[in-house]
């Protein structure tokens, strides 16, 4: 299918909210062992039920490499379609396209950004992630799409959350870090986003949730409920480093007004007791060079906040917390007329993301 | 998506005639060297042009390996969709599947059969084919299309053609070889091919065309141009071993009447004169074990029988001989209203086959 060398903002083109209607959502399969516990099997078992929550609200595409399809394709559901589609691991927000919807005409295009495993030879996840770097537009063509190539902009979709009238929330620690565009300033990323993107204005937060590997993606730590609303990871816990994290970004939020004109609204999701990897889970996982280890006692970035939004439902992670309870009444409250599932997470967040960065949706 | 376990013709369905409209056209990448010579790049070529001539009249589909994957991309034309389907080689209208369709319904499956590379372990062209087997599954998956998978009944696309309207022409080398189903009678292969193609009866060929890999498939010897009407690849040499084969098929069908009770018309289509093996096209092929070896002077199973019909266009191989003018006459005259385009074809017929052996429809 065509590649595009315009920019989707001139073309006519912007990014809807995610809480816009879907013609369905993408997934990857996890396997890589030196990511993934025991052969990646928890995980597998994990993303299958993920799956499954979804396609109760939209069709989902399971993306496979050919070695696993087999094993996929008898694991999954029936309704799920499942598709070869080579990776380096199964991260489809920040590897997949960004897809972007000319309101007058009806069509939907994908935005196919440079991919450099988080961070590249600066500081990024893994060596190589060439497979990774083609996921968009090998998706753009199994569904006919046209792509856009951002010729060395590298991002990811899980470091940007469009409210899909104007305005887009981002972090600092993200889009500013030397291991994304260091050879631009904070104004010509701002110029690289509106150009793709369509949006007027960029609320830009400063940190991701605590020690979050992909050096502080917005979705882990903030998202949008509705143009004007959005969610913000909480803790009471004053001793806790998050507290002073989420302190900041809360009163950034308070102080700021939306593309619209909008004062933002925020509300508080409380996160989850901190989680650690324990000795059996640190055990399952290959210790590769080059690929970032998974020790016993590391904490991990769990957050409620990184939950999936689908046509008519929300799918949520629960980590066996107290929490749990109190996260899917908040989200309840935040988007009435959906239905909140919650899926249990914990083997997706061993591998450094949850709910959120293994989907991405198409627009309808 | 669903596996049936039912059989199409019980579920109200049947194969369409190649003449009748489609939805596109699925091709596969070819790569193997032990068969392409020159690591397949001049095949390639060839495959690309009848990708560019068929996407004049329909979509087409490349199905592609990861490891080509970016070659192939570069090389296709923008409107030729493609997507990763990793295969053991690109013959598609043998191991793709085999598309039905509900009339009352309008809804389109896919049959899986059994595919085993041309006769197993009995006579079969290359060993493994375990990823020729699973091309028609991935093909519905990509498509939503349910799909029947054939238990152990193995059949090649290119074994068979449909009139659309209760006849199914094949030939008696082909499926009742030792390589294919021995344990099934005559009776009990015409009853496999009534429960899952939705027709009444079987005409019988005897043979293919002289030396035919395949076994003598029917689609590079006679086809169907509309119900009543077929092509017959012919030879006025008496002294060509093609003579007897041709004559035979050509009063048996003068003999015999379709599904419908009408007289079978036989259109002569003539063949190229005998085409072989040049030492430089020999010597480019890897020598493999258990692949069938592409020695100089051999003889090739040039037709131009085995042409593609596309919505309004017929895409025709062409061999540089004084018949290539002939054939496109005669097959403007029996397909009147459609546009015959020619490509060069001999790098295909290199490999053991030709455009209607890498191509397969999907019906609308």
């Amino acid at each position: 299918m065509k590649r595009l060398e315009t920019v989707p903002a001139a073309d006519g083109f912007r990014m809807p909210g995610e809480f816009e209607a879907h013609v369905g959502c993408w997934m990857l399969w996890p396997e890589r062992p030196d990511n993934w516990r025991l052969g990646a099997k928890p995980a597998q078992a994990a993303f299958v039920e993920v799956a499954r929550a979804i396609s109760r609200f939209e069709p989902v595409t399971m993306g496979v490499s050919a070695a696993q399809y087999d094993n996929a394709v008898n694991l999954l559901p029936d309704d799920v379609r499942v598709v070869e589609l080579s990776n380096n691991d199964s991260w489809v927000r920040d590897c997949g396209p960004t897809f972007v919807k000319n309101d007058a005409t009806g069509e939907v295009r994908g935005i196919d950004w440079t991919f450099n495993a988080w961070g590249g030879l600066y500081d990024g996840l893994y060596f190589p992630w060439d497979r990774d770097d083609e996921v968009a537009r090998k998706i753009c063509e199994i569904e006919r799409r046209p792509s856009y190539r951002t010729d060395g902009f590298v991002l990811e979709g899980g470091s940007i959350h469009s409210d899909g009238e104007g305005t887009l929330y981002t972090t600092e620690e993200c889009l500013l870090s030397p291991g994304r565009n260091p050879e631009l300033t904070r104004e010509e990323i701002e110029g690289k986003l509106r150009d793709h993107l369509g949006i007027e204005k960029v609320v830009w937060l400063k940190g991701g949730i605590y020690l979050d590997e992909t050096t502080g993606h917005v979705d882990n730590i903030c998202c949008v409920a509705r143009p004007g609303v959005v969610l913000l990871a909480w803790t009471d816990d004053e001793d806790d480093p998050q507290y002073a994290i989420s302190k900041e970004n809360h009163d950034l939020l308070l102080a700021s007004t939306d593309a619209r004109g909008r004062k933002v609204e925020v509300v508080k999701l409380p996160l989850p007791k901190p989680i650690h990897i324990s000795a059996e889970e640190s055990k399952g996982v290959d210790a590769v060079d080059g690929t970032l280890p998974r020790l016993e006692g590391d904490r991990l970035a769990a957050s409620y906040v990184n939950f999936y939004i689908a046509n008519g439902g929300l799918v949520v992670p629960a980590f066996g917390d107290a929490n749990d309870a109190v996260a899917v009444e908040v989200l309840g409250r935040a988007f009435p007329g959906r239905e909140v599932v919650t899926v249990p997470a914990r083997e997706i967040l061993l591998g450094g993301g949850n709910i959120h960065c293994i989907t991405q949706q198409q627009p309808a």
